[in-house]
This record gives structure tokens, C-alpha cells and sequence, in this order.
């Protein structure tokens, strides 16, 4: 998979550049400082399940990062999510997520299994998102990368981070050990990891053994009463603190290119 | 035990006021922005076992918030420490302390035992500590209180927690939860809690077992990769955020008195 990145769109509003993209199928969305900062640290951002890449958790951290520290953010939707087609398979997997709830059976083996299949095709998709990103003057190639997503963006992040050494700090959290335990273990940069102590849906085992797999020296569990959606917004703030600890600065990356 | 505050000594040094006291026969320190703050919030810091109240862990903590936050910030030593005499008893359980760790034995059985014994002094040792520091003009009754104490300052710090309503926040961790898990069980104010992954003395199911304890609607386990010593220095700064958050502001301390 090899395509250039296309923008489709380019608005600024309270600070931030927001420019619509396309690399192939894939629609993307970069926010930048409105004031055009040159070189600086990129953040890639992937999306929860049933939301898209502009979505008010997406769309937030991003404000943080640029307006915070100067940084550029990415976002693209997942397959079958946001301006993406739903294949049958899509369809049939949601219907199946919705009838367990329905009937108060678990939904996490469904979520495990979709988010699985999800994640392959996702993980080449960043791949090929972020050389496009590269060729821009403005983020380069050799800059730091950091990767942040939660639920199903763990999802994909955890084999993604594993198999593309460019993102050097990942904040993870919310998901099913099964199978991110294996690509868990190849990671070695520096992880936040955010866990709800009282998650109806995922047991508290199972997010301590996927934060246990993790082989990065540096990596912190950041674990918070509360249940599965009641993530506190503070650890947003944290995440970004801990980009700006590993990722460095706008300036320290031009000087750096 | 009711003893007023004498001030022993008043130095100022690089933006921070350190006044030496003495509550009866407990030696302890304040610290303040060095050009007077007026009402202020405290924090009560707790040390760890065979330390002393301006150890490094301590004096740093005081320097963090006193020149971020404009806080005071007050510590005692604990019964056997620092300025104060050891007894009998606490030669045995040092003894017994280092003659485990050489032998190659669990020194936690024997921690905990100490720190037990130590917490049933230290407990009313605070609560007149901090009647006699709310008789000082620049702190005064009603002010938020937090208290923040890791390892023997947990062993103390949640049983005194637990008995005075005064303490509203409070940072704890890497400690045994024994007989800390009934009094943590009665705590309900907002809780930050530190533990390493990798402890060499403390289980990891211990450490866990304790912080799930607490009552607090909010609280927050900050687990690191690492083993006891190791403890990041990150986590300071994210426990005067979290004070900051919870304590308010010196003006704000002043607007409500």
C-alpha cells in the first residue's frame, strides 16, 4: 500500500489548522497549530469503536496537543467506521454486539473478535497513513511519533506500535489481553496505560495482564475508580504531559531535522 | 495531647521559607513561600522508614509546593526517626529489619509489624500537629488540608487519614494492606496512589489489595514499571497536580476564610 496523502479540505479556527485528508480509501484528518509551527512532533490518534476520526475524545486531544505543545495530530477513520463503508461483515458483527447487550450477555468476546479483524486491516492502513504524513515538510521523516488510542484504538495501536518502529511513546488502555498479548511483548518504548478499576465490561484481570505484557521499561498504569466510560477527563491532560516528556518540542524537532 | 507551636528557627532560601518547630516533643518543619502568602493550603507530608521530615523525598515534595502551588507545607518526624530517640523496641525491629534482608528472608512481615506499631503513635501525633498549625494565622481552621506520605507514610497516613475529617486529599502508596485496609475502607476523599510493578518486597496483589480498599469515589492507581526504590520522580509532579486540583488556590483559601 503506497498512495500520497490528498487534502480535501484546510480551515482554521481558535488556534488550530484543520486539514481533511485522503491517502487511498483511507480519510484522514490532520490539526495543526493555526500559525504554522515548521517542524514539530506528530501524534498519531486512533478513534474508539462506533465513533470516527473527528469525534469529541478525538477531536479534544488533539486541541491539547496542538494548543498545548505546539504539535501536529493525526486522525483516521477505522474500517467500516466514520466516512467508511460497512462491508456485511461490519453489519453482522454490530447486530451481534447489540444482541448481547440486548439479552445482558458479555459483549467482550464479540468486541475482541470484531476488534481483531478490525486491526488487521487498520494496522497497514496506519502504516501507509504515516509515510504520506512523512512526505510532508512540516512533520519529515526521523521526527518522534507518538501513537495514542483507547479501546479499539489499543486495538490497533498495540500491533501497529509493535510492527512500525517510527512511534518512539504509545498511551494505551481499555482492552481485552487475547490478542494484543503477543505484540504487547515486542513493545518497548515508553507506554501510559489507562485502566477503569470497575469496568462492567472488561474484567480487572484482563486489563492488568495486557498493561503485565507490555516489555517497555518505562511504562505506567494509570488505573481510576469508576466504570467502563467514566474515564476522568484528567487523564487526558496526563497523556498529553506524558507526549510532551517523550515526543520533546516543536522546537528541539526542527533543530534536530 | 494538646501543645501550642513554638518556632525554633526561620530561615529563607530560594523563593522558600523553612521554619523549624516543636509540637510538645514532636520536632517537625513548615514550609512557605518565602514572601508571605497570606491563607494558604497545607499539605502534610509523612516520610518513609528510616528517614527523616526534610529528607530529600520530603524537602522535595515541600519545594514542588511551595514555589508551584504558593501552598505551605508541614512534616514531623515520626516516633524513632530523625531528631527523635529510639527505643528499645525499635532497635529490635531494625535489627530484626537488617538481620532478615541478610539472611536473605522477607523483610515485609517484619515492616509491617513496625510500621504498625509506629502508626499507633504517629496517628495522634498529627491530629495535634496539624490543631496547633491551624492556630497560625497564615493556615487557620476550615483550610484545605491534604496529607501526602508513600510507604511508612502510608502505614500512618491511612489510619490518620481515616480519623480526621480535616484531610480532603490525600496521595498514598507502596504499602501492605493488612491493617491498613480497614481504616482505607472508611476513607472516602479523593485518593492518588503510587505502586511499582516490579516491587521486590511488596506482592503485587498487596499493593492492589490496598488501593482497592479505599471508599473514594475518585481514586487513581499510578503503577510503574520498576521495583521499590524506583519509584519515578514524574509521579511528584503528578501528585502536586493532583493536590492543585483538589486543594484549590491560595486565593481561593483566602476568598472562603
Amino acid at each position: 500500500m503506497s498512495s500520497s496523502l490528498l487534502f480535501t479540505s484546510d480551515t482554521r479556527a481558535d488556534g488550530v489548522r484543520e486539514r481533511d485528508f485522503t491517502v487511498g480509501e483511507i480519510p484522514g484528518v490532520l490539526w495543526s497549530p493555526e500559525s504554522d509551527p515548521g517542524l514539530a512532533p506528530l501524534v498519531l490518534v486512533g478513534h474508539g469503536g462506533g465513533i470516527h476520526k473527528k469525534a469529541p475524545a478525538s477531536a479534544g486531544r488533539a486541541r491539547r496537543l496542538v494548543l498545548g505543545l505546539g504539535f501536529h495530530v493525526a486522525a483516521i477513520d477505522a474500517p467500516g467506521h466514520g466516512d467508511r463503508p460497512r462491508t456485511d461483515h461490519d453489519e453482522r458483527e454490530i447486530d451481534a454486539m447489540f444482541a448481547a447487550r440486548e439479552a445482558g450477555q458479555p459483549e467482550g468476546p464479540i468486541i475482541v473478535r470484531y476488534n481483531a479483524h478490525l486491526a488487521e486491516q487498520a494496522v497497514p492502513e496506519w502504516s501507509a497513513t504515516l509515510d504520506a504524513l512523512q512526505e510532508l515538510p512540516e512533520i519529515g521523516t526521523g521526527g518522534p511519533v507518538g501513537y495514542w488510542g483507547i479501546n479499539m484504538g489499543t486495538a490497533t495501536g498495540v500491533p501497529f506500535v509493535a510492527s512500525d518502529d517510527r512511534i518512539t511513546a504509545a498511551v494505551f488502555g481499555q482492552h481485552w489481553p487475547d490478542f494484543l498479548v503477543e505484540p504487547a511483548r515486542r513493545i518497548t518504548v515508553p507506554i501510559e496505560f489507562d485502566l477503569q478499576w470497575d469496568d462492567e465490561h472488561l474484567p480487572r484481570a484482563a486489563g492488568l495482564e495486557l498493561f503485565d505484557a507490555f516489555a517497555s521499561k518505562e511504562k505506567t498504569l494509570h488505573a481510576n475508580a469508576g466504570r467502563h466510560k467514566q474515564l476522568p477527563r484528567f487523564e487526558a491532560d496526563s497523556a498529553v504531559r506524558f507526549f510532551a516528556r517523550h515526543l520533546g518540542t516543536p522546537a528541539a524537532a526542527a533543530a534536530a531535522a
